[in-house]
């Protein structure tokens, strides 16, 4: 099982380094039979060659790459992320990875709950321009795009996943009050796909009244779906609620060729970068959605068990209130790992 | 000075009809020859004549009222808040209310940040369709559209009032990143307004990323500055840091011709209305808003300070953690405004 790793910039070259080695004692303990490749995609390659995901990179990552693992993007030199979208986008909608999974376990309650977004299209399908007049644009428009199949095949995902980890409850976050087009047709759809599973109870709101109750309190929900622009604002709030981005990590899939894209949720943060304080919880996080999704449940507990302890340890980083390094931390884990 | 009032639905018709006395009191008292009329537009005469913003109303409005006091619309029996869009999206585009204005204090703090939401154009501009196979949509797009002219007014008031409230710094929450177009016109022209206000410090973020700040802190922030669908999103949030949307108001204004329309934040709320127990703060607040915007804040001051007074008492709705009635809620405030 080949890995294509990308660790990307800022301190995504600090933390995804840091945290292979747990990958590969992972691997060896359970006879995974892992093996990865580097690629240097990114800010410096941008800045010197305008290469942001090379020509090649998706034939080559569908042939031979089930999965990926991304650090993170994003330079103070390019301010407007060119590099990050022509990446981040472009292997998401070259490899159909419509499907991101984003569980976040809010601060004091016990339950994860279940956060999928819509990875391809909607206000992301790149499909917009501007009228000028001059040199200034006059009008801009930016479209939000969605096809019933993608819908369809996103949500049926969704449902299916939710009912098979026994959850009970689902609620689409949508706009249909403002936004009709594209609202009713989820709203329909996930009517429709409903009644496929009869274990599941749908409910349907606002995202404005859906993201007031759930910083309010997110204890009654269970499962969430969500277009793409609704699911990026979402995720980033639970993982306020979780208490950081520093914990968070999600899985990008697509269901049919089973290809996956794993990354934590938090970005580059220059203004850490090279200090080696950088919090590997979340990256290490998005290995264990990994080893999840590669079928070895097995092999993701015992990092997520010592994960938790280690973070409580005074060798985490200064973020988890410990007075460590990332070398630290993971050493710390490496150590659990070792001796579970 | 006439004022249009729109009870609407649900508990709309409740905390109006409430709040009114404070309104009539208060300009007796400080002179301010206001009169008002009572509209009934809302789900009982949508479902008995499929009318919801009368063919005339916009005219009459723009030529006779310089106020509109709104009370709430959404009623069960129209799930999709056909004539709620009617209603009030009519008025906000008919009558170019293009600046939304929702300040929030978060609980525990002491400043109230100044939140404007343009309030026109982007997703809310009505703009989209579907290409249906058969019976079912195949494809549905919305489209966000933004002119310059719009972003450039719409920025030019709120740095202007910003600056003028002796605030010092200002963010455009935008999603360039992902939405580039429309994400680019605001950060150009909020970049080239700013100039004009070397007293405002502007700081621009991703739409995700703001929510998560904002849920995690919200003290560094002094005015927001935001498109249709963020600023729809982020108000919510922020009436969640407030501490609920019993307490929060808005005021959607054009500039120009003064026009003005000033509504609490919640909704109809179905599930109490007919009880008399609805907290009628955020209708007393929109009216507070009201008299600032109509030049008379020295009328505003004593109003909010009896809400604050009377919100602290037993005499309070139970969401405020009282054991009073909309009634006994605004008869102590109505004592308090008549010994000020
Ligand atoms: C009812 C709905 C269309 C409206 C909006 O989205 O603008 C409401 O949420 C608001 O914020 O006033
Ligand atoms: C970098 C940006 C384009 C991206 C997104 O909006 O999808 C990020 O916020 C994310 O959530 O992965």
């Amino acid at each position: 099982m080949r890995i294509a790793v990308i660790p990307g910039d800022g301190i995504g070259g600090e933390v995804v380094p840091a945290v292979l080695p747990a990958l590969e004692l992972l691997g060896d303990h359970f006879g995974l039979g892992l093996s990865y490749r580097i690629f240097d995609w990114g800010a410096e390659r941008w800045l010197a060659e305008r290469v942001g995901l090379p020509p090649d990179a998706l034939d080559l990552l569908a042939s031979d790459y089930p999965a990926i693992l991304l650090g993170a993007l994003g330079d103070p030199r390019i301010p407007d992320m060119a590099h990050g979208r022509d990446i981040l986008l472009g292997l998401r909608r070259g490899l159909d990875l419509y499907v991101n999974y984003r569980p976040f376990t809010p601060r004091g309650g016990d339950r994860t709950i279940a956060l999928f977004r819509e990875n391809t299209q909607g206000l992301y399908a790149g499909v917009g321009g501007t009228v000028s007049h001059g040199r200034h644009p006059a009008v801009a428009i930016d479209e939000c795009v969605y096809t019933r199949e993608t819908v369809e095949k996103f949500l049926r995902y969704c449902l299916r996943t939710l009912s098979e980890s026994g959850r009970e409850r689902v609620t689409l976050v949508h706009k249909s009050n403002a936004v009709p087009h594209t609202g009713r047709l989820w709203q329909g759809v996930f009517r429709a796909e409903l009644a496929g599973f009869p274990g599941l109870v749908g409910s349907e709101e606002y995202v404005d009244s859906f993201c007031y109750h759930l910083v309010r309190d997110p204890s009654p929900y269970e499962g969430i779906v969500a277009s793409n622009l609704f699911g990026d604002i979402v995720s980033d709030i639970g993982a306020a609620l979780m208490g950081g981005l520093g914990l968070a990590a999600s899985a990008s899939v697509c269901p049919e060729t089973g290809c996956a894209l794993f990354e934590p949720v938090h970005g580059s943060a220059p203004d850490i970068a090279g200090r080696g304080i950088a919090n590997p919880y979340a990256a290490a996080t998005a290995v264990a959605l990994m080893l999840d999704h590669l079928g070895h449940p097995r092999a993701a507990a015992p990092l997520r068990r010592a994960l938790a302890a280690a973070a409580r340890t005074d060798s985490a980083t200064p973020d988890l209130g410990g007075h460590g390094t990332t070398g630290t931390f993971m050493a710390d884990v490496m150590k659990r790992l070792e001796k579970d």
